[in-house]
């Protein structure tokens, strides 16, 4: 509870704050904007991630003072876990000893920590530091501003997602009065991409089709492809959104080649079309409208049953 | 001025609204969302909009009550004009023996109106609708609240452009107290292409190169892609910003056939260097970082040309 996590900050004094590995923007814009918070009460606070800092985040404050150790070392009266289903997703050892806070707003995982604060109604953990930084009595600082915009813009995809609610757009109008730059923080991530992502972008694009009804789309992604663009790990992030964002498509189907016959595959759907249960079926899972699954054999074989089996849904769905 | 909109509204019943032909999210938005508050308030009002209303505005409550007709018909105590230069805009017959009120937050054209309330510092015209209806003391309906909502996503692009305030998010928070969602409208915007977009995408996408430097990207769109992909105006919109958003990329040549050695070229920059200067020279013109012109002659030969000045350019301001 938010209370509990006020009392430990008023009463303790060294913190460390960590995030999931392959952190994204709500991880590390609120790991930073807790530090940056726990300074500005006379705390020490280390932020400990795991593994690189995509570019998109290179230029938030405090992203130079992060420690990318193997074991938690040091002396802290608490570790935050910010976004962690469970305590092995920070990928860092010697958690399990520790007086952990657990803050998330999703309610899925266990109450891990010592204390569990989950606010499952706030669009981002960003959220709620700036909930804290209030119940604590402290001041947004142009740090603290700038950290808690970023992880709002990226968790609400640019506040498009349903979870955006009127307490989102007043916290981040708020973060504005405190000197947090939107189009700044937004070209940091969406105008950062190298150009690798480009020529990955025509080359998959180039493949789509739609099947008969036209409501299908699919597309590939070869490893050759991959290759001849010198892609990097997340270039294609979003590219199964493009056909998606025709009104005629009601799902999308991207396979991408891992290995000899073997794809990792994205599944899209619009509305209550469930691809969730498809992606079941075949070992994966995910959410209703964003699912994910693997799947060997044949390209075109895999590809033509997955599309008959996401054509047979639509039209159950329709009678 | 606001006062003489707030008095002009109590004293007076019947108006009529417009706004500029080729109409976008804030002059639509902003006139019906300015519609349904004249009617809460028991005035009578019609929305007069010249051409087609594009689809991802059809959602819009009271989107069915437009009329598009060419001579202003009926009487009006008077007419606002939503985001309009001049009293041309419109492309409606009659407006200068009209009562006309001209609302905008570009502050660049002449002050045409016998009232004119211009404010540069709003977002969006649709920041300065809910002003307005704060000011007479208005409620913001559910229908107001959404029609306001498109206005500011649209001007704001997502609320990542430099225009976008404490105050823009302030008022979109209100917005969405007051019903409007921001899933659903910023989906009536962004998932609502046709799929000949998607088809137009991958073959001018195709067409993408840099130059050595890599920080300049040109591509093309020829006649025969528009055919082959059934595509209509405004199918390529946004095409320019996705080389763009590639961080080693400082400037986009996009060039698109009009005719036998016609083309059309949008340029677009990043930070301060100045492609309006460029457009100028060839007789067009536009912003710093956004322009367009017109060129005859052999495709090849334009593009290197306009490569070069750009690399001269860029060149010139690193030293």
């Amino acid at each position: 509870m938010l209370s509990q996590v006020v009392e430990l900050i008023e009463k303790k004094k060294a913190f460390a704050i960590t995030t999931h590995v392959k952190p994204d923007g709500d991880g590390l814009g609120s790991s930073l904007g807790l530090c940056w918070l726990l300074k500005s009460l006379g705390k020490t606070a280390d932020v400990i991630v795991r593994g690189e800092v995509p570019p998109a985040y290179h230029k938030l404050p405090g992203v130079d003072l992060i420690r990318d150790v193997e074991h938690l070392n040091g002396s802290y009266d608490a570790v935050f876990l910010i976004e962690c289903s469970d305590l092995e997703r920070p990928g860092i050892r010697g958690l399990n000893e520790a007086f952990t806070v657990n803050i998330d707003h999703h309610s899925t995982g266990d109450p891990f920590g010592t204390i569990n604060w989950i606010d499952p109604t706030a669009s981002a953990v960003g959220e709620m530091i700036y909930n804290l930084c209030k119940a604590i009595g402290g001041r947004i600082t142009k740090e603290i501003a700038d950290c808690v915009y970023m992880a709002l813009v990226t968790d609400t995809g640019s506040f498009h997602y349903s979870n955006t609610t009127d307490r989102t757009l007043k916290v981040a109008s708020e973060l504005i009065k405190a000197g947090a730059k939107p189009a700044e923080i937004s070209g940091a991530v969406y105008n950062n991409y190298p150009w690798s992502r480009i020529e990955l972008m025509r080359r998959v694009l180039d493949t789509v089709k739609r099947d008969e009804t036209g409501k299908i789309a699919y597309m590939r992604q070869t490893l050759a492809m991959r290759q001849e663009s010198d892609a990097i790990d997340g270039d294609n992030n979003g590219f199964v959104n493009i056909p998606l964002a025709a009104r005629e498509v009601e799902a999308v189907i991207y396979m991408r080649e891992i290995g000899a016959n073997s794809y990792r595959v994205s599944l899209r759907s619009k509305g209550d079309l469930n691809v969730a249960k498809i992606a079941e079926r075949f070992g994966g899972g995910g959410h209703r409208n964003a699912a994910g699954l693997q799947i060997d054999g044949n390209w075109d074989d895999k590809e033509a049953e997955l599309v008959s089996i996401l054509q047979t849904e639509i039209k159950s769905r329709i009678q």
